[in-house]
């Protein structure tokens, strides 16, 4: 209820700190019978992990995941996974710079307010370090959603800032820095990202995520839409500050003969809806994109009052990501792959043994529902 | 489970098709002890109701609440507070147009698949008729917080397609039809609105809700951060295709020095965080967006598919509204109002005792907290 | 979170007072495409109605139950399942002998503890008229497993005050006031139920509930042991003060080579667990006893003290059961088939595709598990 | 969902099989501001631990706890509290024994039947093993309670097979290992049990539990009365087969002029309601009693069969406790604590405000309401 769960059926509940011993989740829920090792949800893990490149923050950590129940013998048994990463890049530091201070756009002050304390090291829970383990549970739901749907899942940057982005190319996603699927374009961000980091300045993104493969029937029809349920995911993630699905925004312009996404016996004709209808999955591509505000913590010197109240200025220092946006297509990407495996649990409760072939007669071909297990 | 019930703390739960003999809610867990009456919600009520204006669907219903328990001699005391509308419009149709159909844009062809069967009539649980229970649990939600915490709530058509619209003066937003806060567009918004009628088709909006007067400390900061439920809440509305907070997806574009709200002794600079740090309420006014796509249910002919899988066309007659958007400014009050009074309440609950004037020192005025009762 | 809902998948969601205008259940998570229509529920609204015999409360009410929504044409469409039960028999009283007074072991005094507010005609909320809507969930959720796994639950009055009472003839068990099971058992009941109402007082009762049918897999291990949800959900109920499972209490002075209960190639060689083994159903019979106190509004004086805190006497006249146990049976028989119905639905969320044929080989044939659906 | 959390508002999340590498929890919704650190827990802890007399468990299991997150200089935050006991006692053991084999009373089947899978070491994810985090989860919650509401818990066995024990002095229940208020019986309780363990047989117990200076209002009125939640605690302990409140089964025999607890201006004359009215905590001692059955791991022969059906016997050897109610009087203590704990902050979210002293008038006295903070 304090909001470190997600997910009803499968859950991930999180705990830990920036600079706590610690960070480690209880992922509840997941089938029994699939094979889970350490290296899978590590894959995910290298993938958010910073110090990869002079692009994101230089803290090194080795984010290695331990599995501490749930597995046995290389297969979950349907009992809760434990899982832990240590820190171990907690530097001795001085915090007093910042432990009497209001970081703007910082979460220092809403903390101090609702629970009279707060961890000030580093950002204590606020900090983006919390995100590792909503990695580490979306690396098992990717995986589950894989073997037993066919949904597969990823996300790109779509924005740096000024510069738009398209995706000609997935594969090489993985590959740089700037989860950029654009070879063309690579250059062009790098000395956007050198300029900002002199600067001692910090920019925004936008960041798409698509799952492929989604069975229609995923979502519940009034205020657990999948649409909704995704949002809430991906909007709890830092930074966050908007989130779309399909034509988005831009559906404010649009007439309704320009909008609705006409049918044909192959399927959808286009998917201005984004992969739902009345919130429910419809088996099109689940198209989401996100906002990213710039990384508050920047070296230029910014406004802000003492704990006492009084005017004082504060400047970031540290290792800090210049664009938050850079390393948040993993998280993303997890954020999503938990949404989705927690909805097919929740449609197979309920609905697990409607014969959809029947019932739909010859449905469109690109809706074709994968089976449910 | 399947996503009828909202909140943790103070929950509402509904049901109801278009065509079914009646609509319900039940509200739980709103404080005792403060004064309720039908005409508390009626008021609401009435502002989303159909046929207002010819501007809108001209189903005529009353939708006169019934309250059924829950309140005694005037007073809550507690316990569920039961709901009832009566449909009283509901036409015997003939619906063999859309009974083997999958109208583009509607949910009939996911509900058909997700639970191998739907109410066809009028879009059964899937049309927009089910938000009056929205509105009238938001009703409950809105006076309670106004009463305990001081917070208000309010909400207008910030964009209807092509034309954006400010607002100059929030006093007239409920005295159009067109829930617009400038009184020299309404000529254009008529203008607009009755050619778009005539074509037979039907437009996006932008609503902005802003909630005032919230105190510092609501929110959960890891994955119920207090965007990411409000998000929920909005999402879940029908047709929203899109929710940002604060600067939203500019922020896509600014950097870390623009976009941060510096703070001074007074207070806050700016709101380009639209009312949070880290996920928790800051104090200062909670502004959120939401895109709301054209209406699917137009004149103009579409192509689809029958339940068989046949290439078909559709259009649709009837009493439709040509612009969802305008009768959705109640409704995301209503769904922010249950939002921020769950949360209310979740605070109090952990939080309730954190001497709030001593922890945060000579806070700034802007975030002033009001009491937690 | 008002503790008015049971259930997670299959859930229940119940508003109303004593003598409030209406009860009334929001059924939601019901599996579509189930044949439903008020007589199947009527059924057990009728058993647990008051008035059918002079041991009972002489309060005439139909309980006559509409179905107002999640059923299209006869069959559930997997949208919340709203009923209602309008009352009809409010009679305008006098009150004010108990508006100032808390009746001994009635809730007077808690409610006005916690809510500052009570409403205390026919003791509101708190009055055994509420479990009308559990009876009609139950009824609901009786039906669904019945029809999808073949479990069947029935219950019996065990033991009324000093008379304990076998089950020989089950059939006969809903044709007698008394919920009994024994025909020549009757008389006696009878006779004792005379002479106690003539007394002005009022007695204890034990029911036994058993589920058959049950299949191997229901529960979940840790802090929802079938038994704990099942313990939940009948402790619910009104005047029970305990719950066993098997061989309940008798166990403390069992010895382990006497309580575990053996296995042999044909089945388990007898039932003291009471159907589960380690949280989880075994695949044998559940079989579970509640205890129920007297009635606390009796004729016989009782000393009490006034809002006011001053020593005074109360004495209860009105239309009040004797044995509020004689009524319990089709209320434990619900919450025990809402409880089941839930973790039928939880199972095949998490488990739906285990093979447990295969898993198990050739398991004991007393355990044969039943599809899942 | 899959039940490996308890509480709403203030939850206790764990993991961690018998012979896996650690035990963990996570325990979300503690209020900030309340010293804590690892010795609060490990007194309680403590108390559990097997080994520490010839009549429990010779597994030799420091059982030291680490507090991962949630704690800042000494004091909590109201972050998830992160904690891990590795497990440091795993023998390499040779399990063919039991590996095909269902013991007797054991979670064996009905985990391989769910799960299709089960960890046999040591019983796996059913070992009592587990009930240490409840230990731990509980320590935290009962710490909170006192320091709040000044509420005390203490537990004791009440019978030991045949052997019923009276508790004239409470100060002595930790110094023995049999959890014994009754210092004359000691000696018996030694010779009966050295006596079972030459028999290589296990014995059943009652633990009873009491909750003192608990405030009225605790608890909501239907489905969560607080027996119902409390019961739900306790039953899911591992080998629970009963729970009671108050005069609890004995009621069954009882008259409502016997039973009904009278009030007079000094309090309630007695409590055979054991503490609750209606479900709400009338401001008495809360009065729990349960059933704990026999070990099932015992030396004797018993029949069984093997994972293919085929009959054969079993005799567990090893580390086992010849009577589990030995060690559940913490555990038990523990369960009651996390639930109060629960309810505490679920009544001061919804009924915070609410003016006891003016609402009761002059309550009776053994009631006085402590601050709900």
């Amino acid at each position: 209820m304090s909001g470190n769960t997600i997910g009803r059926l499968f859950s991930v509940t999180t705990y830990g700190e920036s600079h706590g011993p610690a960070l480690g989740a209880i992922v509840d829920g997941c089938p029994p019978g699939m094979e889970l090792c350490e290296a899978d949800i590590q894959v995910d893990l290298d993938r958010r992990r910073p110090g990869r490149s002079r692009h994101t923050s230089q803290r090194k950590e080795a984010d290695q995941v331990r599995i501490l129940s749930g597995v046995f013998e290389g297969v979950t048994t349907g009992t809760p996974i434990g899982l832990m990463i240590e820190n171990t890049d907690q530097r001795p530091r001085d915090y007093s710079a910042i432990k009497d201070k209001f970081r703007p756009g910082h979460a220092d002050f809403s903390y101090q307010q609702k629970y009279g304390i707060r961890d000030y090291r580093g950002g204590g829970r606020a900090s983006a370090r919390e995100t590792a383990m909503r990695v580490a549970g979306g690396a098992i739901a990717r995986k589950c959603l894989s073997e037993r749907t066919g949904i597969t899942i990823f996300g790109y940057v779509a924005q740096l800032g000024p510069i738009r982005l398209e995706c000609p190319n997935p594969e090489i996603i993985n590959d740089n820095p700037f989860f950029c699927g654009d070879p063309a374009r690579l250059k062009e961000l790098e000395s956007f990202m050198d300029e900002l980091r002199l600067a001692g300045d910090s920019i925004g993104a936008r960041i798409n995520v698509c799952a492929r493969g989604v069975p229609p029937g995923l979502g519940e029809p009034v205020f657990d839409k999948l649409e909704a349920v995704i949002a809430h995911a991906l909007m709890s993630i830092n930074a966050v500050k908007g989130v779309e699905f399909g034509a988005g925004f831009a559906a404010v312009e649009q007439r309704g003969s320009e909008h609705r996404d006409e049918i044909a016996p192959g399927g959808f004709l286009k998917n201005d809806a984004g992969g739902t209808l009345g919130g429910i999955s419809s088996g099109q591509d689940l198209l989401v994109s996100i906002a990213m505000k710039p990384t508050s913590s920047i070296r230029k010197k910014g406004a802000t009052v003492t704990r006492g109240g009084a005017a004082t200025e504060i400047s970031t220092g540290g290792r800090h990501d210049p664009c938050v946006g850079l390393r948040a297509t993993p998280i993303a990407e997890a954020m999503l792959a938990i949404t989705l495996m927690d909805h097919y649990l929740r449609d197979r409760a309920q609905c697990g043994d409607v014969d959809r072939q029947a019932a739909a007669g010859a449905r469109p071909a690109a809706a074709a529902r994968t089976a449910r297990g």
